[in-house]
């Protein structure tokens, strides 16, 4: 056990390791292109042991776009819901390939993106999201083009498509059915595409996925389009490689156990606060059920109901599980909680801090 | 209109204004002292202009206390739902009185903070909230002690309590009822205590709240206890003063006319995320209606569906109003989306910036 001052994000690079050992194998049976999603993980001093399996990155933004082509390199893609005319420039600049997310983007910007790959993102109109806020087609979403006749008319100007509608589908046989709505819905346009992406949100480097038939589907799409392939991996890519690690300041009781640790859910895994979920502990296992609560003001703020082998204490420390995705790049200053460090334990075992954060960070996060 | 390029936090110290003088006049009337409460609010720069007419801060971490104390000063608060070990010997140097969340903080940490006032937090068990998140009295509640007995074996230790369990109430007869029934439920303890913080949370400051029975139910509290009273507004010492000044990026038909944005709910507004709730627009009138949408990934990234005089149309900036509390302190750098600047209107109507966020913030948030 470390003695490392909690709370920190602790990134186990043996555990990134399973990950990228099933992505680079995917890349070689399928053929697929592989591009880390920086919304999902953008900790960069992970991205040296990254890049040797993984083609580069995408991004969601201009600040995204940049930080990919300086940390990580290699194929850079660029995408926004919506990009500005002050920073497009600067977009183009960092990127190999651009997706706009509407007809209107690209006609406003084509010509300013002129010399890089310009690429349009469609929306099928079917997702695999049990979440309505996660849901790219939602109705009325502004993901993406949802209309095949509009596109066709600017089919000069692009070279290529990104659909995005999984989301943490670990179900094969979903993700086929959906890739066959898209191929029956615009098969005629990824005819006439150089590439396509086919997004992020797909489980594949979970336990028991089926990894051959998954590169077979993929590389039979590549073929009946003569498409180059590209996954955009978050999740997938920093699954289960990464813990919070804390301590408990406080327990109580009332009506049930209550151990309060000194960190938050809303501060520093926000999404189990969006989608009301609850925080994994392994093993989870024992006679003594503890609630197991943040340090916010927020009443719930709570990361939820674990079972330990031992009555909790102050100064116990409790690994949460699963905490690489959608968590450090969504950290922030609530209640000026201390912000945890970032921590790397490399393959030999060590753990090196790589970025703590103090007062002068929160005073500097106001003015 | 200003020619500041957007995103930005407008804080108008004229809006400002109208809340500080009905929070002084409160002051003289009722005898109760008004501490800001920064898990709310927190942007020092308006600092100077609140302190003449508030008492000083309330604060629900060690990074908060110091704050309260170096930039704004007057009386100051400690309260956290859990202190650790390694903080609190600073949280006492930076407070004037500490309010533990539990008996086992106060036994734990009363000789380190034997230098400062001690209280303690009280839970009454009813709340004015219409949100289980957000609501101190749920069931299993963390926040406070609910048993008096236990309370009153540990009164030789403490002088007072802090009891914070309205939430957004601008109903007074509610505010009224709840206050009788902590009367009821903790009237021989608060008999014996120097102080009572009736925490936050309530709206007075909004129109046609009355002021007059406000202070006259404060007034007659503390003279029946014989206790000094404080109130710790947040919302209410903010509210309606500040604006996020945003401009369209694109505008799409999906089945409605859409518009989205430079800025993001998640990013730079998260409550309306985490609430579900709609942001405010005014006047909020005319032909035109938009669903205003944010420029992250976010499927539901949504400001909500308001009516304009005209087509919105690239370039059209729109105010969203109400923009001060949980925002700034709140804002994060979900998908690399850039971070609005903070910007502050001074009465004679001339706005200064007093923050921009730029790529080395962004970088520097993450390692």
């Amino acid at each position: 056990m470390s003695t490392l001052p909690t709370p920190y994000y602790l990134i186990d690079k043996a555990k990134l390791l399973r990950n990228m050992e099933k992505i680079a194998m995917v890349r070689e049976k399928s053929g697929a292109r592989a591009l880390l999603a920086l919304k999902c993980f953008a900790t960069w001093s992970v991205f040296d042991f990254m890049r040797d399996y993984m083609d580069g990155t995408t991004s969601s933004s201009l600040y995204e776009v940049r930080l990919g082509r300086e940390k990580f390199g290699g194929e850079t893609h660029a995408y926004s819901v919506a990009y500005g005319d002050d920073e497009i420039d600067e977009v183009v600049s960092h990127a190999d390939k651009i997706i706009f997310n509407s007809i209107g983007q690209l006609e406003r910007f084509q010509d300013r993106a002129g010399g890089i790959a310009r690429g349009l993102r469609l929306n099928p109109g079917v997702s695999s999201s049990t979440f309505d806020l996660a849901d790219p087609a939602r109705p009325f979403s502004r993901l993406g083009e949802w209309d095949a006749a509009r596109v066709e008319k600017v089919m000069d100007r692009i070279s290529g498509f990104m659909i995005h509608n999984n989301c943490e589908n670990s179900d094969f046989s979903l993700f086929d059915r959906m890739l066959s709505q898209i191929e029956d819905k615009f098969g005629a346009l990824l005819k006439r595409a150089d590439w396509v992406s086919l997004g992020g949100g797909i489980h594949f480097t979970g336990d028991d996925y089926p990894l051959d038939d998954f590169c077979a589907r993929l590389k039979a799409f590549s073929d009946r389009f003569g498409v180059q392939v590209y996954l955009e991996p978050g999740e997938a890519s920093i699954t289960r490689s990464t813990t919070l690690e804390v301590s408990v300041l406080d327990t109580l009781f009332n009506g049930k156990h209550l151990a309060i640790v000194d960190a938050s859910i809303e501060a520093h895994m926000l999404d189990l606060l969006i989608y009301r979920e609850s925080a994994r502990i392994a093993p989870n296992e024992g006679p003594h059920r503890f609630m197991v609560c943040g340090k916010s003001c927020l009443a719930g703020d709570v990361f939820g109901e674990f079972d330990f082998p031992a009555e909790l204490k102050v100064g116990d420390r409790i690994s949460i599980q699963d905490a690489a995705g959608y968590t450090m790049v969504k950290k922030n200053w609530f209640n000026g909680v201390k912000m945890p460090a970032i921590a790397i334990r490399e393959i030999d075992g060590s753990i090196r801090v790589v970025r703590e954060f103090t007062y002068a960070d929160y005073e500097a996060s106001l003015s």
